[in-house]
């Protein structure tokens, strides 16, 4: 299934994507794409729902953000070998961790706003796990029963907040719509493989990033358990779990963006987002 | 006011603390102490009840986390010159942000939760920061018409997950329990001086921390006005403003937390909070 939200910010209503493209309204069977509707039961109800009996929705407007609620908007740092060394930095030995605030999460196709006096507004492709069940202490053979689906995510980052104004580098990935997130959840029934999904980035039509999960170093099921180690994961929660090489960053000279640009991004089997950048009001 | 949240866990009710140090329910004016309820007007709102006329919480049973729907958990690290020193860090030249897990937050006198293969658990007292009106961009002379009021704070740690387990704190500072926050929001209008609150935290009837907000390095303000530069801050976000001089990391031979062992922790005019510690299931 492919669920989403559609709506103007704040009032979104839950969506179900049908077989022939169309988008249809699902605010009657669930409240939102959200907490326990993300579990296994949770899914497994919509899953008996006949989707052909739902009213399409005519005028689509905005998608919102694929999945509402979101507790925690957890990243995982230089996750694909090659990204690693575009950034100068060696392979890490265990997954690095950190947050993005969760009111950095926007819709897919929402203006990227550029922080007041940021310089090096960067791009990241990225792909995200949704948690379903609760995940705590889970081993890598149980982990994938915690995942609800998959998303995709444009981790937008300003390296000189992450990097150059003192440690953390939550405060680089943190501002207002640095988390395109959708355009929807992927159902983890869909997507046979998490570990072989071609992605993609381009702006203004130059392709920058254009690699495969393939070269992840620490895969879906592996971070589900790691991460459980050491928090509990809970429904609506999302992993976003690095980007291949390609980043602004890794130019030489580094190249970073400005108002006025598009940015397109696409996972295999997860769709696609368009953003346009602004400068911050 | 002093606002409480109180109940089971997951199905607290808002109350407030009377003059007599009575609990009063609120559940049949505000939903609960979140959002909303947070803003200039929601707690103008609130300040308008006469709280003498509200049921009396005969049967208190366990007080929950005083703030509820916290979409971030901000922390600040090494914020008081002589803990950057115990621990051998430089005095920070900016604030140093890292994020705490939402799903950490737990109720002021629960158990802490020992993380399965933890070996240096630790204390922190914090000053904790709440958010009633969204921040965005603000100078540091407006910062404080954002803040609705103030909390005690554990900012539990695992140091081994924190700095030994590859990049990024987040690690070690978001297991489940790592939060306790209360026993109850104090509102800004209470607290003449932020800046200057003894604060103190034992280990089993031994002091262990005794400081005061005076020895900051930044304060609440500029706090506030610095992190809005880096991300919105929502109604019911909290920041954990740093810890004082005393912390297990910072003893010679460093002393960390085990099962069955008592945490008594206060802040001046912010209530008391006590731990057991546990080991996780």
């Amino acid at each position: 299934m492919k669920l989403l939200r559609y709506g103007q910010r704040g009032a979104e209503k839950p969506g179900i994507l049908d077989n022939n493209g169309k988008i249809r309204d699902l605010s009657g069977q669930v409240d939102d794409i959200a907490g326990e509707s993300l579990t296994a039961a949770g899914l497994a109800k919509i899953a008996t729902i006949d989707v052909g009996s739902l009213p399409v929705v005519a005028e689509l407007g905005r998608l919102g953000p694929c999945v509402s609620r979101t507790g925690k908007f957890i990243c995982v740092g230089l996750n694909y070998a090659d990204h690693a060394a575009e950034t100068g930095a060696a392979i890490p030995e265990e997954p690095i961790l950190f947050m993005k605030a969760t009111s950095a999460i926007t819709g897919p196709n929402d203006n990227v706003i550029i922080p007041r006096k940021s310089r090096k507004t960067d791009w990241e492709v990225e792909l995200g796990i949704v948690i379903g069940d609760e995940a705590r202490y889970v081993t890598e053979a149980d982990a994938m029963k915690h995942v609800a689906g998959y998303c995709l995510i444009n981790d937008v980052s300003e390296r000189e907040f992450q990097a150059e104004r003192g440690g953390q580098w939550t405060k680089g990935k943190s501002a207002d719509s640095f988390g395109p997130i959708g355009p929807w959840m992927v159902t983890r029934d869909e997507i046979a493989d998490p570990q072989d999904l071609k992605m993609w980035l381009s702006v203004d039509g130059t392709m920058r990033q254009n690699g495969s999960t393939k070269t992840m170093i620490f895969g879906v099921s592996f971070l589900v358990h790691y991460i459980s180690q050491f928090m509990s994961l809970q429904p609506g929660d999302i992993i976003s779990t690095g980007t291949p090489p390609g980043v602004g960053l890794g130019m030489k000279p580094p190249l970073f963006l400005k108002a006025g640009q598009t940015i397109k991004l696409g996972i295999e089997g997860l769709g696609e987002q368009t953003q346009l950048t602004v400068d911050a009001a």
